[in-house]
């Protein structure tokens, strides 16, 4: 069986592990106050060109967009994001259960449009009696998306202009933020860092065995926020794992090789497949692919690789997800591109 | 500085941390669903001879305990425990934060008698307008409690039957859980166990780098819990990783050897201490202590060790608490006895 | 200025407002334990076939709402409702701010159907995944909906179904419940009754000054009800209010008198707007009429008349609400028809 | 029977029942923008001397107290109140139901002192690892508290003082607002305004049939509080009712009017309690009086009144509440003085 349902099956980068284990026996205080974290947040501040920015690490996705959009929002706010938003769909609710209406948007490609953003603004401030509705409080979008795609410079800076129009403060989940990087877009961190106020530079999809850093550009968003990532079940006792960890994925670009890496390997899976004549949910220039397959096909794939199902198309045919991560090899990629069928 | 200060102060026991990079190629779903977690579900229902709990395993204890409290609890319920309780003083309001009050009892040495949860619970039950006032759902108890001391069998025993008499489910925190089954008091798994409805063992200060086992025996809290664990933010991505330690913890007693051998060296400092005249907080037979020394001498010791103040006593004295842990060395506690001076 | 703004732009019928002004001087106890409240209970129980009913009575829809779908809910479920559904829209989140997502479905004339609900359960719990996703723990409408239908018998018969094949509870707010009793569709209570698990009987949209029936069927839901009440500010002190104002509404048919003549001052003002040519969002047999007029026309209107904006229809046509009360006159619907011109 | 069991057993006082049949008829927009409303937003402001205050007005107190509170706190704050204070006893959770903790000082005769809430604060924020803790983020005060008892200039004076000292607002909960208003303290409203940030005017236990005003001097505490009343269930439909009422409280002295005669009514009882030879609870110069009889003697009165028990005071000794209100007669009083026992 070779696996490709996320990038998360395997644990981490050999050096992410050796950096683990060299600093074993090391003592440290607990919770982040150490000097293995006080030295990964100045990296980032330094890679970001953002000397001002709070940085803190927490060690899953859930844990990092909760905590950020309650630092954000007052009770009656709500966050607003684009319906395929992971937010919005795969957290269980985890915004709701902190009291906050996920104000979604029908997303075009995985997407927030400025338009549609504004549209919903304009809706909102204008109606008089707008007390009887949730106020948009903050956007939040993922980078690359939960299918694949990237926001181009100009997308962004379009979306963020609206943002800040309306007083609205931007939130980038980075769950998968090296392949944004190393796209054709080529974002750099300093770029990104300036058009959001918050963004979260994931490592458990990109080489660690967790941990996500949440960078925090915006003042207004760094006060106390310790406080809520404890209250929030955040504050990892022994937090130099996660200062450990962004070091060892950070330092000589090791991060952005293993993106490289690993969107190559599905760029090669994508450019084969579609040679075979399949097409593809979106056109993704990262580690995630969707490709189209009749139902047949993708119950015979089963029996020798691992993937999730992402919806049924209709007419016999299935959209899947196979996702390539740091461990995955071109053998691996090459099985699965063999077993896949040409189109008749 | 040779540091005291928790039990969290290094990363995990060679052992563990060996398994992990032993573990580390192998793929494996995620989210629990792999069979290293399998392995330690079964193992732990074996240690408990409790073949039909359901076990879950979380990063953290203030995840564990918000998951499993707000399993428990209908809305207008709250959560009873002792004002020294960690849910009540130590977790930034994450139980009110899930909407629950937490209903504190005055601890006596820590620890919630049977008597005043009765007392309690006859109180709210028997008023006639007891909708207006929080209704006692669950009784929260740490086993070792905060300040280190230990339920003896007729002390849970008789709590529990005050629980099953009002029908409120018994969970046991057990951060330190190992400390208690090493104590004088040799409590069994199997024993424990069958004196609650839920309790955790701690893997984070007993050997791991992180994780809590949540070991549900009573079959109503067990539904759906998996949902909980996912909307608190406490499902780990690559969650074999907590399979995997616990696993190599758990096997040959090791767990066991860990509390031993961090509590011999707790109790090695307890009766240096003792023996120079000193006295405690509480006669804590684990691997927290809590002597009561000058403010002098707590200022003293302070240049070359790390220890946190409890609480000031009045007339000058200082409570502090010394921690050892799976990496506290014998040369480590002597060094610390040798710095306290005797009482004159 | 003739308002068609809202049901509750006037006080409360005569003949209720003479049962407070007969019974102020009273003394009885407070939060609803009255003999009062206790002859409406009885009095709904018996009007509605159902002996063994829960009655409570809360001030408003709101609270209502959310103290139902509270008591039904665990912590990761969500109540699934059309997306024009009261609690979607217009209540500023309460829902999620007591930590519960509105899973909606697209609505057809505001309704949900069965076919949609059972999509969205098989494919909730058909999914290995699911516990990624919130769980659907009840199901929502409105009766008559908000924009003015009424589900048939054959529509809610199935619908409900639906509910129990999933063991999902239904609700139905009916906060203009009377208009549904004398539609054409001419329901009865017991009816109803039999058709859901909880559901209210709406008084301020009805001639009371305010207050809304829950009735709840379902023994599961009755359980701890009042504590849900307080918990979430809806325990009136004097509670008695609720009480004399349902006995006063629906004794010797008041309450399907009022109905009945708002009804047909409504359905005067649909045909006569029908008659000039015009269209309308929905075929509303109630007392709210959404009639689709030229922008024009629309702010004509507004120099003597008071009503909402419903939508912009896109082509310059915009769709109003006019809403008929206890209070509404016939003179009044008449100088309304006068103003709107023919379409031409 | 007649009935001292709390303030709130009978409707409105003449005046405000009749203030509402005059209106009765009139069309007026809902939820509180109606010109009734706006007119009793303005007499507030006057008499408060605070031009500047948004003033609001919601049917009852638990609806008014945790929608200030959610207005005023971040989630990791928590509101510190007297451990009898109403929000820490008699809500059921309201205050934690959303979110946050209620930080209990224990009170000394119901008031919370300057130097309990300096001393807290000062632990908090001088601990260098706050962040596991709930921190301060505003005070809440009964004026007069629970059990009767009345604020001194001197304690409000330095008990604000503290709040500004530590950036904490202070709200001040008037459920029975008058009564402090006519004490032989002869509280002002404007002087009451000044010493703290946000409170409210009590009308359900002064006459109304409901209705609690909520005066916010704070501009930080007045944004967008329309849509935290909407989310929290407090926003009344027919809000006309609630502005009709406090105008017609607050005219022409009326408020003060009934909460001299209620209290008045109050010291008679306890004056003559007290000559038989009865201890009281508290000094309450207020409508609220605390003997401590013989539990006999509490069982005989119990045939021919109703009343509270407040505790069991040992030693066969049990306090109990009469409450006076606006509706309490002279003869009513003087029946409960004769049936209580001398002392022997």
């Amino acid at each position: 069986m070779i696996r490709f349902d996320s990038d998360y099956l395997e644990g981490a980068h050999p050096r992410v592990l050796r950096a683990l284990a060299d600093t074993n026996a090391v003592q440290t205080p607990g919770y982040g106050e150490d000097e293995y974290c006080e030295r990964a947040r100045e990296l980032i501040r330094s890679l970001c060109g953002t000397p001002e920015a709070a940085v803190h690490f927490l060690v899953g996705g859930t844990q990092a967009n909760r905590t950020v959009i309650v630092a954000a929002l007052r009770p009656h706010q709500g966050v607003v994001a684009a319906d395929s938003g992971h937010i919005a769909v795969h957290e269980t609710g985890a915004i709701e259960s902190a009291g906050h209406k996920v104000l979604t948007i029908p997303g075009a490609e995985g997407k927030l449009s400025a338009a549609a953003v504004d549209a919903l603004c304009r809706s909102h401030f204008a109606d008089g009696a707008f007390e009887h509705m949730v106020q948009p409080g903050m956007v939040y979008i993922s980078q690359p998306t939960e299918i694949g795609t990237v926001y181009t410079r100009r997308e962004l800076e379009e979306l963020y202009a609206v943002c800040r129009k309306w007083s609205l403060p931007l939130y980038i989940d980075g769950a998968r933020l090296g392949c944004a990087l190393v796209s054709e877009e080529r974002w750099t961190l300093p770029e990104l860092a300036a058009l959001c106020d918050v963004f979260t530079i994931g490592g458990t999809k990109l080489g660690a065995l967790f941990g996500e850093a949440v960078v925090i550009t915006s003042p207004a968003l760094q006060k106390d926020f310790r406080y809520l990532i404890k209250q929030n079940g955040g504050m990892l006792a022994k937090g130099r794992l996660l200062g450990v960890q962004f070091c060892a994925a950070l330092r000589d670009g090791l991060y952005w090789r293993i993106a490289r890496q690993e969107t190559a390997l599905a760029l090669r899976l994508r450019d084969a497949v579609r040679a075979k004549g399949w097409s593809f949910l979106t056109d993704s220039p990262t580690n995630q692919q969707f490709p189209v397959l009749p139902a047949d096909t993708v119950n015979a794939l089963r029996k020798d690789f691992g993937f999730s199902t992402w919806g049924d198309m209709g007419g016999g045919m299935v959209c899947v997800r196979f996702c390539t991560s740091w461990a995955t090899t071109v053998e691996q990629v090459d099985a699965l591109i063999r077993a896949i069928p040409e189109k008749v």
